[in-house]
């Protein structure tokens, strides 16, 4: 069974928005065994919209319909599924009294108009919505489903796992899925195909997306099946390809981010870390604390835009930077050490470079970037050559100086 | 004139990926007085493409097709927009002779499949694609346009600058344009469409967007006319109406991030600033290093994410951190003075907080939030209360700190 996605709103039709309720549809759609085979946006207009929803019960047997469930004229849902199914709508008190009860709690009147979200499709079982007021309603008509769902992702998502995905679960065959995951660091989208692609492309059966950030790749394995013990074979058996080919480049396995890695790694030893930024900015020490429990590893750090600063926060050498400049080896060596020994933490991070576009030399162009670690045992500094582009530039070096510590910690 | 955009391609109907060319095809489309009255996603699917391509030219004036024009089996739209037109394809040997000297002059092999991209639908302009190797093609029948335009945004966007909007100025009637722009922070978006309401339903033929981001909330402003001097008018007239209620609030008039304002601010007084970082772990400097020229005016900065990092660092005395905890006014106080000192910068900017999920006690729950200005005059702080999510309050605490800023300096 396939299933489409309508998605309702003219604000998504502007140059501002995007639909990205059929994102999480999909995904759990997908794991359903079911494959989204389009996807539309229809403005506020009911003709249009029926006549949308009647294409598509030409083709899908699930059609999921988001957002336009709302109290105002521009909330066209109920209207144009009941004129595609030929259904009329009846007005259900308890829906309105539920409605009058959140806003009473909420200590907000209550306009007329929100009786509208009370009627329901003839036939359609309601779906209730705790985290909002318009409910969601189930419809099956000739063997295919037709599914409203509310359009705020966090209504929608909720009532997906309440209310759809047991109703799914019983009108779907049953399927097993097996996914793997794996985040790489330090690689060429384009290198890493074409390394894994020898693998994949023996595994029909598997589903493999290979998705491309700044310096940061998942590979995503994805088998479904009838019978669970062949999924699971399946996907094993091309993981372990994927694994021998990528080796430590692989820096996750259950979708966790670089930062959380490096912080567990931390936590784990027991040790703590600082960072010493300048072109990143502050980058680097941004993604160490977004992890909640940072403060468990994470002490502090020192960001140092200019030479005068360089040597007065972390005292690197007025006469290393005057015959090195700034960006090179033995500064960022210098700022790692410097701010190991002033924060007082296990291990520092430094990155200096020319993130640009103004600063370039001849020797070190826009996108060169030293990347230096201090550690217990000394530091050592790496040379990066980024595409000179200033945000790509500080993404790229930040993931980098990410990897690099993880790297010393395993 | 209405449009509607069809993006092609499998990839778009997976949990991963979101069609984007439809963004900047709804903002240039926009601009010319054309409507987008309906987006859709197809898979690579010759049938069903063509009945997607019939289907919008029985509503639409322009069908913008975007994607699966490429070599390959699975680039259909060629083949899906002769069906839907009943138009045959001739191969067209100066197409294929520009993409060999393109793979030529990347000393790379061209594959035999490539001919397929120099196939041409009976009656088609050829849109030259100087950024790939894929044409764009562009047909008229019985006064509807149907455009094919290639995936990657780079080669459609230049593509259509360079090919679409010429012929579109042809096509469509004369209409003018003129926008608009506020921007503004501090503010909750109910808040201010509250305030601007009153003012902005007066103007039925300007329209209004409010658009929300953290803490950030942008106004467009968009008249239409045949009569430009008409549009200047009605969107001089509600601009003045917008300026007059939000007054200071407004940071950007033309579209600026508040990063760029604060540092033209700075530049334009010859003026320094460093920043003091807790709870935001550097989310401040990374903001006003995002932009290009930022070491004119950013010195460096501190992240103190412990207390005796903030002591050691900054000089906040322990008795301050004993006595009032790091998350106070006074340690805001003390971390703002110790960076504009130690880093010798005419500002600093201090942000001390909880940003959760634990670290909250009834005195200051997840959420609080200390910031701090230290200035020519000294320094003072200001207490904010979010709401308890840490990547939230993180982000609306650089925020509020980038403002707090602008407002010193104004």
């Amino acid at each position: 069974m396939d299933a489409e996605v309508i998605a309702v709103g003219s604000e998504l039709l502007t140059p501002h928005r995007l639909d990205t309720n059929s994102l999480f549809l999909t995904d759990q759609l997908n794991a359903l065994g079911v494959e989204v085979t389009g996807k539309c946006v229809v403005g506020d207009d009911r003709a249009r919209l029926a006549a949308a929803i009647t294409a598509a019960l030409g083709r899908s047997g699930i059609i999921l319909i988001t957002g336009g469930l709302g109290p105002t004229e521009d909330d066209v849902t109920r209207d144009a599924v009941g004129l595609a199914l030929g259904r009329g709508q009846t007005y259900n008190p308890e829906i309105f009294a539920a409605i009058l009860e959140r806003f009473r709690r909420m200590g907000r009147a209550v306009a007329e108009n929100n009786r509208r979200q009370a009627m329901v499709l003839d036939g359609a079982e309601v779906l209730p919505n705790p985290n909002g007021t318009a409910p969601g309603q189930w419809l099956t008509q000739a063997g295919r489903h037709v599914i409203l769902l509310p359009g705020p992702p966090k209504e929608l998502e909720a009532m997906f796992h309440a209310q759809c995905l047991p109703r799914l679960l019983r009108v779907l065959p049953p399927m097993a899925l097996r996914t793997l995951t794996f985040r790489v660091a330090g690689m060429a989208e384009s290198d890493l195909d074409h390394r894994i692609a020898p693998a994949y492309t023996e595994y029909t059966d598997v589903a493999t997306t290979v998705l491309a950030g700044a310096g940061d790749i998942t590979v995503h394995l994805r088998a479904r099946a009838a019978d669970a013990a062949y999924a699971e074979r399946r996907i094993a058996e091309l993981g372990a390809k994927v694994e021998a080919i990528l080796g430590d480049r692989i820096y996750s396995r259950n979708g966790d981010s670089l930062e959380i890695v490096v912080g567990d790694l931390l936590r784990g030893r027991g040790e703590t870390v600082s960072v010493a930024e300048s072109c990143t900015g502050g980058l680097v020490a941004e993604r160490l604390t977004s992890v909640p429990g940072a403060s468990d590893y994470f002490l502090g750090g020192f960001l140092t835009y200019t030479d005068a600063i360089k040597a007065r926060l972390l005292g690197v050498a007025e006469e290393l930077l005057r015959e090195h400049t700034a960006v090179s080896e033995p500064v960022a060596a210098a700022m790692a050490a410097g701010a190991r020994e002033r924060a007082g933490s296990t291990w520092a991070v430094s990155v200096t470079g020319v993130a640009g576009p103004a600063g370039g030399t001849e020797a070190t162009p826009v996108g060169t970037v030293f990347i230096g670690i201090a550690g217990p045992s000394g530091a050592s500094v790496q040379r990066f050559r980024y595409i000179p582009d200033r945000e790509r530039v500080r993404m790229l070096a930040a993931q980098s100086a990410l990897d690099l510590l993880r790297r010393a910690l395993i």
